[in-house]
């Protein structure tokens, strides 16, 4: 018989930190199929053949979440752990489902690691959903801490083990510390309504840098994170790597999006038709999708142009006066 | 070390012969969770605790299909080998899909048999849907045979091993032979369409009936079959047993079903609003529930009350003149 | 459209409180087939139709632990989210394996609950192998105080969010603070190993109830729990309901158990061969099961008869001065 | 609402023809850690990362069948339709199952085709696994007229809709012909045995190819097939395009295989320890690795080196005289 030594589990960890990839779209209802299979780059191609990382697969587990807001005002989520672009279910509902705000993600887990329904994003409180792209520095040693720091509403959120989730838990304290629930429809509030989600999600990112930053080995931290209720959103680029930096993001910005020759095409200036696409990569050959410049947070009210407020080292936005600037220029890319 | 003696796997078998279950819906667009999850006796209840079967469990996995007209002609499919009743997936997306026709399907297979994605009712082909409760008597002796009678489009739509995939097949078969192709949206041929429809399911079921009898042992049939393109439907209630009849069918018919208290109540007499549900088995408590006859089939159409028409021993219609007669009475349960 | 009042999902729970069902084995290697599938009334077999309890179903995934320790000190598991009456992997791993100690689960979850890989049993700490058949009453307030006493070694265990993992958690709490690792080859301790694993094992168990009690409501607990490090095991039967005993467990011992007739059947006196099953129902209607009364700890030693202790209210050994008695009586069932 | 036009099915086709990946072994018990996925460049990593091919992901499921020739003469087999390297049963069982006799798959399907668990590979009939990484040009047309070739028993084993699938049938069909049954344990026949199991696999292959020819549109096969009955074992490298050649196929001999830093290492010459592994890439950078040649076939017994023999155009054996030749000679890759 042959016998092997038994090395412990954490030997068996590969050397490569995976990412993930995410998609989020605010705009007119738009068939699923329209955003997240058909463009000639796709979030499910990425999933197949990533282009812009080394490490090209995204194959453990999806997740889909979208806004239907005359049936409900709390989004529904379709999860799976198996790759997306060989789900028949994530195919054949793509094609009969059509939303006015969807948050699509393609995980790519370390080898090894745990793929499990519960750890798939983006998840979901009342009617938030939230993803996640990139990793908390330090987790381990900081994610006993987090769960210290949470009310017992926000507490409740974590169900699983991953970094996400402890982020998530601690938007929904920044929510539940400012007075929201989470349940029912979003009220609007004009800009300043997609500020304060930027608020609350930024503030949440802060707080994790600043236990990993006490507890952890200095790891660096990629908090790529997206945001939403349906008819506003926050997306940060994020990073405090001092040799790399945060991973891609960006924005397609100014036209309503229409799938042709499977890409979105340009057409009219921003009305109530304007959509918003905020993406890890661009979808389409489309030069309208401009990069997001590192450490900043991409605001997005429905309808209107989206905003980009600068981060700071913290991860808290630098100045958020709304009435003080109008659209923040988008380098292209 | 304990060595058993090793049965072959057909000794594996168990003796119970397990049923499933299914929901049809036309009418006005319907939430899923209102009319798969809400009513008191759900399809999703039945899958954990059928009432009118002895053997309760429906657990080896469940497929819906559901219409989006305005979005594409073709129906979407979501099916999963897990039971209906703790998937997330399923929870989650009924809440936020809405369609106004719903094909649903709980499925019990033998303990032992194959659970897996190919095997999942509704089945589809181009704008049709397909799901059946019972079996084919002498399947495994007739599936060869009825493989051969099949044009090569129909042999091309077997993917996998069940009776059902065979009946959907010979469907198909039909379909084809009569020059329709199954694919873009439903023509409206007034009431003719519906009995056409049924027409060609009845005549797959008669073809299947005839091979089983020629190289089967005798084996009882039980084909409860329906089969929708969203704007007609044809659900038959037939069984050839001697000693037993067939499976349980029910149709809600007359009125618009509303969600009050979990279950369906009547409102108005059948107009654009009006809506037919046929099931297995009765999902309220609500009296306009009807008992559909052994061996008749029950024809739909959008907007109009159901017709049943009886079925020979052989599963062909006896009489199908449209002209002739108005609604069939439905005998109360 | 139809526009139902869209409920919390607090209010989705069935009134149900679904249990689970287990077996453990410790004795010569066993086929996992013999012992998990072919008895008369096998775990398998109980997953599909439980005779004991109103609510016959356990469909809600299950898991399959089991050593081999000529190849690894520490247990393999095999986990699924599917029935396992018809999870074909489990049918064929189970012809093809044979160990000498197999903890076994088929799980109940409650309708709507979380069902997904992280949350199956048994659960897995190095040697150990924990499994549970019941409820801790007050879990969702108790959850967060438990966490709170733990070790940073046992807080690491916590992967989900279930009552299961977190008294896991205690029972590796329990072992850390004992000075063991949990990690390697158990070592041979005699029979005072034994009652060392089952001080460890209702150590985790009061400390559950304790705070259970302090921030609870007053809902029963069910603490039907199982743990092995391969040479040994303890399983307790406990519940502290004013109106209802606990769960149902049975032992049977005394003799070898071969598989005959599908059947376990009665050989010789405890030797080196001597094999000792206990299990949540009866596999056989072999005589030789014996109940185990309410508020006990059985206590397995490979080769030895298992010793039954009694429980204190609080969970707690009453006495277990293992100097002081032979082998316990079993009162016949 | 945006209304994109609807592309038939076929449409979605993408234009890889993805390949799959196997690894065969024959020799002393070897746990399946060590095999699958310590070693360097092991099938789990090929998952991840093939080195040979342009597409380096195999990710739509997986297949490991092994023989445990004490407990049982048919096979174990293990399928699932997640990505290999992240199934945590098949990590966990790895590390506790030991066999003789090892087949295993990783499967890259065609974006969008079917990946379900009948689909998975390696496939069992009785005693034999047989497993596949290429495909038959033109299976499409040729499933049809392959299946009215077959007997009865074959035609029964054909519970999918793959081509593999079609191949283990024509292989059966093969078996039972020439008057075996697949059943029960394999019997000695020394050397003549492992050649008449790699006549019984070409000829099933040849009468593949020789369908597609008379139905097809010319496209070129690549099979690359493995089968076995425990002890013995029958390798193709086989492929008939004009501008390229066969997958890769690669031979370990001569040699026992241990694992010494996650690689196989040589120690001795063939006696009864010896092993054998054919596998679709190098496992490690071990220099016994020998390419097979194109349009061999390598038939193995155990405890034999193995023997390489050339095929036709037609994939028939050109001479297969066993008495003729001693060990075919392995050129160097």
């Amino acid at each position: 018989m042959l016998t092997p030594e038994w090395p412990r589990e954490s030997e068996a960890s590969y050397t490569e930190t995976p990412m993930c990839r995410f998609t989020l779209y605010l705009g007119p209802p738009v068939v699923l199929d329209t955003l997240l299979i058909q463009p000639s780059h796709s979030l499910i191609r990425q999933s197949y053949h990533s282009t812009e990382r080394a490490e090209p697969m995204n194959a453990d587990g999806f997740g889909v979440g979208w806004f239907a807001p005359r049936l409900n005002p709390e989004p529904g989520v379709f999860h799976s752990i198996t790759p997306a672009w060989n789900n028949l279910n994530l195919a054949s509902l793509a094609k009969v489902v059509a939303s006015p705000c969807v948050l699509a993600h393609v995980r790519a887990a370390s080898p090894g690691s745990e793929v499990n329904l519960a750890n798939c994003h983006p998840f979901r409180y009342g009617r938030y959903l939230l993803m996640h792209n990139g990793r908390l520095g330090g987790f381990r040693k900081a994610r006993r801490r987090i769960l210290e720091t949470l009310t017992d509403e926000a507490f409740g959120v974590v169900r699983g083990s991953t970094d996400t989730e402890h982020l998530m838990a601690l938007f929904v304290d920044e929510i539940v510390r400012h007075g929201g629930d989470g349940h029912g429809p979003a009220e609007d509030e004009g800009f300043d309504g997609a500020l304060e989600l930027a608020t609350r999600l930024t503030e949440a990112l802060a707080r994790a840098l600043q236990v990993a930053h006490e507890v952890g080995d200095g790891e660096p931290s990629f908090l790529n994170v997206a945001v939403s209720d349906g008819e506003r959103a926050a997306v940060t680029r994020f990073g405090n790597a001092t040799r790399e930096g945060p991973e891609t993001l960006y924005v397609h910005r100014g036209e309503i999006y229409e799938p042709a020759h499977r890409r979105f095409t340009q057409r009219r200036p921003y009305d109530e038709g304007a959509a918003v696409v905020v993406s890890s990569e661009r979808l389409t050959e489309d030069p309208a999708w401009a990069a997001v410049p590192p450490n900043q947070v991409v605001a997005v009210r429905r309808g209107e142009p989206p905003r980009i407020l600068p981060l700071g080292d913290d991860a808290r936005i630098l100045d958020a006066q709304p009435e003080a600037g109008g659209e923040v220029s988008v380098s292209r890319a």
